[in-house]
């Protein structure tokens, strides 16, 4: 076979699994699932042996310390596996949901419920542990997966993926063993084709930076939900609480610096500017290295002769720093505010602090991000916090998933009609 | 400006035009949509003249009777359109509905609230009318309308369009006159430019033929929702009721033949062959052309010398006739029927006939299809029919909407998330 119909091959599996899984009920993939979470316990000194070479291969191929790092499975990384997919095997099913439900005068009953998606492709780069975790979530929601992990985690995401279908084969003979497969094939030419496939693939999500996700959506055929990247806002507002603003600023920064919502740029109102020296001193206080517009400056009143405060250029409004430097602008109101968000910003989470419901409301209503927060944190949208008890990723999209995607955010729906001889008059 | 510069410049408009539609009311947005209604009947001559142009222009482009009768706007149509515009104003706003809502333990409170897409591009073949409708809705749903009809009917589309944003700017000053624009060139070229800005457009539907449709996913770098066909199935199950099963069957085919939602394929359980007879005479005497597979043949016991009567091929299980002629296939039980249809149907609409509640709920479940049906005609599958009072069209995806897209099918959604300073500890 060459490469396309090795792709078509793998995706024409994957449907037929998909119409497997539709015949499983609640149980029987919650007793697939723990029996899978078992397994990779079970088997994981096998799993560790498979990951030994590829990180031998990586060390071979000259990968970073950090992609090492990611790429190693751990003793605590293979436990997580397994915990993640007994705590998928909790969750609620998120098929079978009735969305909406009506009598039309005919006496014609419509319901609308939730459904599988069908063949979901997950790409991903080197964590392996994903494989684990996307499969799981894919799996529970009905849907078949094709995984597409990093090259230099082939070995690995293989006996993962195999050791998971082995194990739900023993405790559920109706399992269908295509329904978690890994590409095969190290050759970068197997993503556009397998993503060329409509009639069997029915979504991609791409997992991992700008690069890899801007190259999967510009070459796909398929439907793809993503986020490009976080540039997330912080606007504090006129009519602000100065510790509130200053607490939310911080955390929205520094909880973490390398993730998609912490905040990149922080807004100030002219009105508040009087506020901007203690929120300056404290971000510097913590090492923060920050890029100001000139309003901004002149506000500081000569206070500006540090090192660590720089010129902001235009690159700075969208750039995701994803570390410990932040850009600062002054903006007139919360209309400044929502215009320089939705010009700059990349639609992901962005949070007004301000003692006004008024202004909130706008600012809530005018800023088209998939969250957007009033007097919080933007750290708050992950899937966890959200109460979706798992996540496969975050959406910024506006078709299909937006925000934090958990296993109803892997679902579509259908119509059932249920009639008793209706025909159209 | 040359090609890709105008339509930058139309997808920037549109953008904008985009956020400030987020600022109207409901009662202002029925107040423009009433406005737009009047002025159409206002300037009925005025539209009907630039109409006659493009009728003249048809004729000399040697356009079909077909398509010259749906290019004309007649009384009836001009009627039709602000009739159209007058329902939709009726309507419940779709923006702003609470589609969930949870308070977190920290006391977050996070509201998920359906929100305007953004900027919609419809492209349609030569009806002016759609012009109207489409707009319409979308401006109701908060989006801005990028619109791209045939160059057969550029000058009455355009003239359309004037007239209900000329309406809705006199009656509303704060309606953002680019809410729905035209796109102002019959260049073929422009369609891939268009659909390539990421940045401007959010969602494109295509409505048409197969090869429109095709041929704007093929371009399309934003998600495109559509259907590209409608192959619907009626499958008469051995435990049928058969007067239930002919009428069925009759109304599915015949109702309106040139539909999406009529069938194509009448599916015979091998259980309900006795049943072939009666079908096949019931549809030969309402001048139904059949092609039949070989059991069929079979069942009909030697009557099958009627020249209306042909042997189907495997061409046949995909043709969408859209016309008096139907396939009709034996097929082993509810399996067999929910094989095939996964197989050569388009997921749009089927139908089980059957007083077995257990199959009706095995093809409800596996039939992977935007509408199915137990005891009821395929034609249902229709936004006024799903009491959705208008309709935009009609979908086979599953990312985004499915079936039947009315005013709420036009949205997306975003999450709110209110504190009172919470931050991630």
């Amino acid at each position: 076979m060459d490469l396309r119909e090795q792709m078509i091959d793998l995706g024409r599996r994957a449907k037929t699994a998909s119409r497997a899984l539709t015949r499983l009920s609640t149980d029987q993939k919650n007793a697939c699932l723990n029996a899978m979470a078992d397994a990779i316990e079970a088997k994981a000194s096998e799993i560790q042996e498979a990951n030994a070479i590829d990180m031998e291969n990586g060390r071979a191929m000259e990968l970073s310390t950090a992609m090492l790092d990611r790429l190693e499975l751990t003793d605590a990384r293979i436990s997580g596996m397994a915990k993640g997919l007994r705590e998928v095997a909790e969750l609620p099913d998120p098929v079978g949901r009735i969305l909406d439900e009506r009598v039309r005068p005919n006496d014609l009953k419509l319901r609308k419920i939730s459904t599988p998606i069908g063949v979901v492709v997950i790409i991903y780069e080197s964590r392996p542990n994903v494989t684990a975790d996307a499969a799981g979530l894919c799996f529970k929601s009905g849907n078949a997966t094709i995984l597409r992990g990093g090259k230099e985690a082939l070995n690995s995401n293989q006996i993962i993926a195999r050791t998971m279908t082995d194990a739900a084969r023993a405790t559920e003979p109706a399992f269908p063993e295509d329904a978690i497969q890994v590409v095969p094939t190290a050759d970068r030419a197997a993503v556009p084709e397998l993503l060329s496939l409509v009639d069997y693939v029915d979504l991609c999500m791409p997992r991992g930076g700008e690069g890899l996700i801007r190259a999967v959506a510009d070459c796909s055929k398929v439907p793809v939900i993503k986020h490009y990247k976080g540039v997330c806002h912080v606007y504090v507002d006129g009519d602000a609480d100065p510790d509130m603003a200053r607490e939310i600023a911080l955390n929205s920064k520094l909880h973490r610096v390398g993730v998609c919502n912490a905040i990149e740029t922080l807004l100030i109102d002219q009105a508040a500017s009087a506020q901007i020296p203690g929120l300056v001193k404290a971000l510097l206080d913590k090492d923060v290295e920050l890029r100001v517009d000139e309003q901004t400056k002149a506000a500081l009143n000569g206070a500006d002769d540090d090192a660590s405060i720089k010129d902001a250029t235009e690159e700075d409004w969208s750039e995701e720093y994803l570390d410990k430097i932040l850009a600062i602008r002054i903006v007139d109101g919360v209309e400044g505010a929502i215009d320089h968000i939705n010009r700059y910003g990349s639609g992901h989470s962005d949070t007004i602090v301000t003692a006004s419901e008024t202004k909130a409301a706008q600012f809530q209503n005018e800023v088209d991000s998939a969250a957007v927060y009033w007097n919080a944190s933007t750290r708050f949208t992950d899937g966890g916090m959200f109460g979706m008890g798992a996540e496969i990723g975050i959406s910024t999209d506006k078709i299909g998933a937006r925000g934090p995607m958990g296993l109803e955010e892997l679902t579509s729906y259908k119509w059932l009609g249920t009639g008793t001889g209706q025909i159209r008059e």
